[in-house]
């Protein structure tokens, strides 16, 4: 396996809330560049999600345009993902870049098979993870498929699947503000309150160090949704498509340089 | 003055999100008329904020089908606002309802006239409040006049201007899920947080008593946003359309039956 910018610790995992700027002001993907060794990094991209010919190309422009070296990897079926050479060039990546798209491709193509577990693996010893929009989504163990918009949580306001499994410390929504999204983030946290929500803006990104505290990049902020305190809940009563009671959540509202830890659940405003 | 149903009491003040049902299952408006004398009511209805004509005869119509007597205003202009007579039919309500239209007709023509003051002496002393959309978010003391769609808060995300008075404890934002309105009763509670924000679905209501315990009835819900705790907020240092930090606000939501008292800014959940 190849030398990790990040030796004896995990990766960054890197949730970005889709449409992050790739021309100029692109901090998010020149941030995750320099994270990844920057001159000397390797970044892999994925493109499954996205059923666009040229996602892959479009990302591996940009990684080459900052000074990194980058290629793609077509992966379009299950069988894809149990490729040999595919997985040699995940091994030798310092940054995973998984593009948006849908995230139903994202767990169905990938999910159970040597990709999957290689992500994970690659980032537990030191190599950087990105996603954006559908790639943000899959991050995390408990992922958010689809669901309603609107800020008022509803029964069935969230549908769950399995993700990759790359943090179990909160559940990601993207493109939150352009789309609405809390009531569906409420919702997806009420079902099992032990995570806390993560509802990230158009160009803006959660960078989550090894040691699991998140700052936020880009243009827009992290809405955190923080359910430990949570003292009722009626989900488990309501009937279908009931509007339904949650007392007692945290709210954070995080813009660029806020931090928050994400095992102890605590905000810091940005440095002065 | 008339005899109120709430002898030495205040009346009680009665938000309503928009879109509340007129026909079937409209238990909001129902509701009011029960508290306001069910036969004996005298329903007062301000149909000032609306442009439509028949805005004031639809309301009388299904006050009357309800049992109660019921008259409108045609108030249209501040002058309107200076005659004797719609002050006399105002000081014999047993309850008043504001309809929904433009909240900034409702502030700009009642206004610092006796109308206004009227409504908020007769509340004081026991008549009924009740305002659907435009007509609810007039009721505060600071009413949000317009702002920004969306979860995310952004500097000048609202535009205030002062209400009627009738509570200075909320600040109150309407069509709420519908029209994805959080971002804005956060940006319009960041400029000063000594209120919680109510965010009213549309056919839901917040039945506040004279006590200041609010029941919440309809089919929607109710976000509450208490930012008393609020540890730290970026809005005055925000540039022009900044996404803003806001750490440590509680949020509940709250369906049918559960309570929120405006005071002690505590939530229940619904009894069984």
């Amino acid at each position: 396996m190849n030398q990790t910018p990040n030796k004896g610790k995990r990766g960054w995992v890197i949730p970005i809330g889709g449409a992050e700027k790739k021309l100029r002001d692109r901090v998010i993907l020149k941030r995750f560049c320099e994270l990844s060794g920057q001159e000397s990094a390797k970044i892999l991209v994925i493109p499954t999600a996205s059923e666009l010919e040229d996602t892959g190309p479009r990302y591996v422009d940009i990684f080459e345009s900052m000074g990194a070296s980058s290629k793609y990897i077509p992966v379009n079926e299950r069988e894809d993902c149990f490729n040999q050479e595919i997985q040699d060039s995940l091994s030798n990546a310092t940054g995973i870049f998984i593009t948006g798209g849908n995230q139903l491709r994202l767990s169905t193509i990938l999910g159970g098979t040597p990709v999957a577990k290689l992500i994970r693996s690659l980032n537990a010893s030191g190599v950087h993870v990105a996603g954006t929009s559908a790639g943000a989504a899959i991050m995390s163990e408990h992922m958010i498929a689809g669901g309603q918009s609107g800020p008022t949580p509803h029964e069935n306001g969230a549908v769950m699947a399995p993700g990759l499994g790359l943090t179990n410390k909160v559940i990601i929504d993207q493109h939150f503000r352009q789309r609405g999204r809390i009531g569906r983030l409420m919702a997806a946290l009420s079902y099992n309150p032990f995570v806390s929500g993560l509802g990230i803006d158009e160009d803006t990104a959660a960078f989550i160090s090894p040691d699991g505290v998140l700052e936020v990049v880009g243009s827009g902020a992290i809405t955190v949704v923080d359910p430990a305190d949570l003292s009722h809940s009626s989900m488990s009563d309501a009937r279908h498509r009931d509007a339904i009671t949650l007392i007692g959540m945290k709210l954070h509202v995080l813009a660029k340089g806020a931090k928050f830890d994400i095992n102890e659940r605590i905000a810091y405003p940005p440095e002065r």
